[in-house]
């Protein structure tokens, strides 16, 4: 007979959670009253995997969810070494400075893989981290970008309901996360940089058009005269694009996280963004529509796992996989074999 | 007592289709044998919605698919207007008068709604209609994006079976259909059009991206320098844009479908890049992934399609969708709620 394994370490574990989490009333009050400690714990429990954190989580949310929409939502993306942790932390001291409280949040799907995180070495923005008014956050450690997706919306909520006025959302410039953030924010900042010639360098594939403003960074020293041009290059591909759905034109402009020039003219890009759209009518309707956008995502998302993780079609998924490549079988009829496979009939 | 319906009508439409399709090896021997009749009544199969004929198309491309694979796919966008018709008019002419067979299909999920559909009037293209040669096919009349993608595809493995050398496949240019053609062709070609100045008109957001021809139609007359300076704005887009996965350098090129300029130039193209293409290894790579992708595609679709239609969750959907617009639940709890529906759990 098989020794019956030592479950005391994780039942205490459970315990201790249990205990830190049981009265939910009194973290949703702690978020509401701007507690850092609870904001924290909050963050860590909706992120959690374990079935009674999410049903935790769930009821959190619940009491969270009417006080939460009252920051600007920031989308920050730019392939890696363009800048954005010195950009964020240039402009987040900014905010501060002018009386914000500012939360920094990250999406990075790929930090399971080790390909580099986002975020996670808080040195990085050693004064924002200091800084009272300011909370960041690394990134969740795991997951489907789905499932971190997911838990950066309830984060950014969380930070809303404790009060903080700007919610900035880094993604690590790899993948489909330029996508995600973009889908969670009201303004999307692209960063980007001189090339070695004069031209715009690291900008990926569809992510220009996802941007309400570029900004080329590092213009300071002897750049600037290349980052001027890449700017008039940013601008013409930007012109290039037809009108985005918000009414509003994208623009092009230069920045210096080192030397501090163009932040607070790219803040009054993101005001003057505000402005124009809160009176069209489109920043509420665009809050709407990903919320929408969001549930159906989410639903696929959800789905989609339980089919790939459901046992029977694991032991089939990949004999099924190899006839549909060599055309052994048409697509239509593997994914009708699978979905069948998965629910049981 | 409620009378009883009369099914008379339906029961001998079913009997009709059944005697019709009864012999699916017959009907996968007239596909092979490259008969005209054959094919119509095969793509009629797959696209129609009765689950026996599901069945027995599921059949029948059991006995296609290992014949199937052996054309170029070329997928051709543009906006209305642009002229997709007639350039398809004008290449497929080209290729049959150079002993090619050609298929034309459409991805249209648009025509469901009405707002207009592509290759339902077959008098636009009366050449290529009347042309032995040729097999022009309207677009499935109805169904969702996936739905009509799904029925393209195998009409796709069809005419290729049945000996078809190229197939042309035409989208509307409206919605996401793009990236559906994309996803299941080797070349994708993008037709534009000089504007009013000299600028390119009518690029979709995100289509140029997925362009590996450019064409710049209606290059005649007194269009010709407009159009010259039309092409000249979009290689430089092109050459903005990053690499593309098949190591191909997007081209920019002019046409015009009416003085027949620019056709063979066009195919030319077509033929560089498969030769190119094949020797790298990314052609078959390519028809892989793009397998691979729709299964996955094809899973998602199916479940979603499952879920939206299952009467509990239709009766509670809406409901918890204003909840969700109004911050009342969360969105993965909403998400959660319609699953545990769906699943009866």
């Amino acid at each position: 007979m098989a020794e019956r394994p030592d479950n005391t370490a994780a039942i205490s574990k459970i315990r201790a959670s249990r205990a830190q989490y049981a009265d939910i009333d009194a973290l949703a009050a702690g978020v509401l009253s701007g507690n850092r400690l609870s904001l924290s714990q909050s963050i860590t429990l909706v992120e959690s995997q374990q079935i009674q954190h999410q049903e935790e989580a769930a009821a959190l949310m619940r009491l969270i969810l009417p006080h939460a929409g009252g920051s600007l939502r920031i989308g920050i993306s730019g392939v890696p070494g363009a800048g954005k942790s010195t950009f964020i932390e240039a402009l987040g001291s900014y905010l501060t400075g002018n009386g914000k409280k500012v939360a920094v949040l990250a999406v990075d799907p790929s930090s399971e893989t080790g390909k580099g995180s986002i975020l996670g070495d808080k040195t990085r923005m050693v004064n924002l981290s200091a800084d009272p008014n300011a909370f960041v956050r690394p990134s969740p450690s795991s997951g489907t970008l789905g499932g971190v997706a997911r838990k950066t919306r309830e984060a950014i909520f969380l930070c809303e309901a404790a009060g903080f006025n700007a919610v900035l959302i880094e993604t690590v410039g790899v993948g489909q996360s330029e996508t995600a953030v973009h889908s969670m924010t009201d303004f999307f900042i692209l960063i980007a940089l001189a090339g070695a010639g004069d031209e715009l360098q690291g900008i990926k594939r569809g992510i220009m058009e996802l941007a309400d403003l570029v900004l080329i960074n590092k213009a300071d020293g002897e750049n600037i005269p290349r980052a001027k041009s890449a700017r008039q290059d940013a601008s013409r591909a930007l012109h290039f694009f037809p009108a985005l759905p918000s009414g509003w034109t994208p623009q092009a402009a230069l920045c210096s996280s080192i030397d501090r020039t163009g932040i607070s003219e790219a803040w009054g890009t993101v005001i003057q963004f505000e402005s124009q759209v809160r009176a069209s009518g489109w920043f509420d309707e665009n809050r709407k529509r990903q919320l929408k956008w969001w549930l159906k995502e989410s639903i696929s998302a959800e789905l989609i796992h339980l089919l790939f993780n459901d046992s029977n079609v694991k032991n089939t998924l990949i004999q099924v996989e190899e006839k549909v490549k060599k055309m052994e079988i048409s697509v239509s009829e593997a994914a009708g074999l699978l979905i069948r496979l998965f629910r049981g009939k």
